[in-house]
């Protein structure tokens, strides 16, 4: 049997039930159980399918040592183990889904069925485009919550620089956000049953969905239309473009441009605004004169934000990133050494190594552990 | 005295005291205030330097009709009013803060000074690197926490299709990230003082940055490195970008492929992304034949998920996006009657329009409630 090891965090004492594949459900539960949740992941016979995607290593995949991390990983069919479900369910502070809106009702796991077993339970459902509105019996993927939330229309080039269609952000952001959104109406969720109203003992019902969840980001601009946000975003993008150039001359100090500090039309953020062309021209006509690292240097001895675009090796190879166990390398039996992201959330106390306990197990590997110790069925009734 | 209306959700009785400017910890109050938190937002006399941003109504910004919603604001300086800054610590759940790393102490409201007026206080701080590490005391924005946390070398067209440099994501996703992580860690916390572990009562510290949780997010990356991901992410977004063009005249359906549906070649997931560019082009031949609206109503036909590329005016008309009330009109005596985003998070029993309560209001609206009615403060004192 395999028995896991004692986690720690502020969420230690949380039960997770993850009834979830892919990306957002999946997310939100590694997040949990970064902050120490137990969290038991119910996977198909197959396994989620999300294990199939990406690089692999002797068929085990590598996105999952940090997917999957932290989790109890148990077999069950939906169907016909639904008595198992229902029993897990009973013992469990939360239920995480991202089935498609109204399937956990065909399975008859709905809330109703749900809350009958356990009325404290807090399910948490994650969607395409939410548990309602005409919508919501449409499959969605990350790419379309970019696309329908407003993100997509917004991520490119200014007009004029190129006749390609805006790209997609580089992951799944409408899943990860969505997944987050999720993780935070289910924590205020438990505070509220636990903490704030302890009378009532309820455990609600979390809706979000993939759509709403990119939407939310959208600031003021419902109120300006698309055309100006479009020109106002994909400007500055190409202010952000012309900075950092990696392969630039340098150039001696005669190119700087005090006249512009003490000129009064760029005093507010909205006169630079208003004359980001002549800023963004001045600016690029002096980073390119410059090697990145050179002009990176100066720019921070002024004390001005600034920073080159890091790949995947620059991150892992960073020093702060090592210092602050942002980076943490971990022995996985199944792939072998690795690297895990560390926790994105510190807590005063949790040492960050803390979060990560052992990296995505293969499925069912806590089979044993989760029905006979945890659930205290009968071996051989299985 | 502006005495605020009554508000519900999960987080009524949770007291949030926000030190915050820009973007990322009020993004973070500002769905705490969704979810109904008393929110009290500290500014310093100008107000938050953010409401000089963007689009301006009579001198009010639209942002922070959005941004400002469901808060009280109350105008102190951080030094001559630190007495009063620390009465407010002493009744609040929470401090959510973004000031610059170790800023908070050199105001001498450091956490060992908060705990001394309330241990239970749990202190959100967000930085631009973590507050420590070598990089802790270096300025920073969203365009760095996106460039240095890895997302802004995945975004952009495949290698080879365009000479421009990645372009930012359309929204400074870093802060907005940060803000949710925090949220996610303050929520932790709380449950942790308040239900699991109510014999503590201790006011736990969280340290979450812009770098990291953009970096949160980089999957299984670390294993990989940059190479493999680089072309990855960015072949996806050739896909999707391929996919609907606006303008392409319709044709009958013997357009259709029915042989690769039952082609081996393209069974699994892995399948599919090996033979990447030959689907690609059979798929970007088709949709090259219609217009977006036929191609998306084929698409649905055969439930595949698929969507258009919503501009801001998509979705302010979207079916959808009104049945659910994901776009709600508000009457803002600043800027005339506007538009919001819905709340994220759904949860049942609390109607959606509940989430907004009030517009932003002007900087110190609330200075005679917060400071005498809920301080007591003698109003000639101040």
């Amino acid at each position: 049997m395999q028995r896991p090891p004692k986690r720690t965090g502020p969420l230690a004492q949380l039960k997770v039930l993850e009834l979830g594949h892919y990306i957002a459900a999946p997310f939100c539960t590694r997040i949990l159980g970064d902050l120490g949740a137990e969290v038991i992941k119910v996977e198909p016979p197959g396994g989620d399918p999300v294990r199939g995607w990406g690089a692999q290593v002797n068929g085990n995949p590598v996105w999952f040592s940090v997917h999957g991390r932290n989790k109890l990983s148990v077999v069950l069919d939906l169907k016909r183990d639904r008595d198992v479900v229902l029993k897990l369910a009973a013992r469990a502070d939360v239920l995480v889904e991202n089935l498609r809106a109204g399937q956990l009702e065909r399975l008859g796991l709905g809330p109703e069925v749900l809350h009958a077993v356990n009325a404290r339970l807090v399910i948490a459902r994650i969607s395409g485009y939410g548990q309602d509105g005409p919508y919501r019996d449409k499959p969605a993927f990350g790419a379309i919550g970019e696309a329908m939330g407003g993100l997509r229309h917004l991520t490119g080039h200014p007009p004029g620089a190129s006749a390609l269609p805006p790209p997609r952000c580089g992951l799944s952001i409408s899943d990860d956000l969505a997944g987050l959104y999720a993780a935070i109406g289910l924590l205020a969720a438990v505070w509220e049953r636990d903490a704030a109203k302890a009378g009532t003992c309820r455990g609600r019902v979390v809706d979000v969905n993939l759509v709403d969840s990119v939407f939310s980001l959208m600031e003021g601009m419902l109120h300006c239309g698309a055309d100006q946000h479009l020109s106002l975003r994909r400007r500055q993008v190409a202010l952000h473009c012309r900075q950092f150039r990696p392969d630039f001359r340098a150039a001696d100090d005669g190119d700087r441009r005090p006249e512009l500090a003490g000129d009064p039309a760029y005093t507010t953020n909205a006169d630079r605004c208003a004359r980001r062309e002549a800023l963004d021209d001045a600016i690029a006509a002096w980073t390119r004169t410059l090697p990145a690292k050179d002009a990176q240097d100066r720019l921070e001895a002024a004390d001005v934000p600034c920073s080159r675009l890091y790949d995947i090796a620059d991150c892992a190879a960073d020093a702060h990133f090592l210092a602050r166990r942002s980076v943490q390398p971990v022995d996985d039996e199944l792939i072998g050494r690795t690297l895990h992201p560390g926790p994105a959330i510190r807590l005063d106390g949790d040492r960050p190594e803390a979060a990560i306990g052992w990296p995505g197990p293969v499925t069912g590997a806590h089979q044993d552990y989760v029905l006979h110790a945890l659930l205290g069925l009968p071996r051989s009734g299985q």
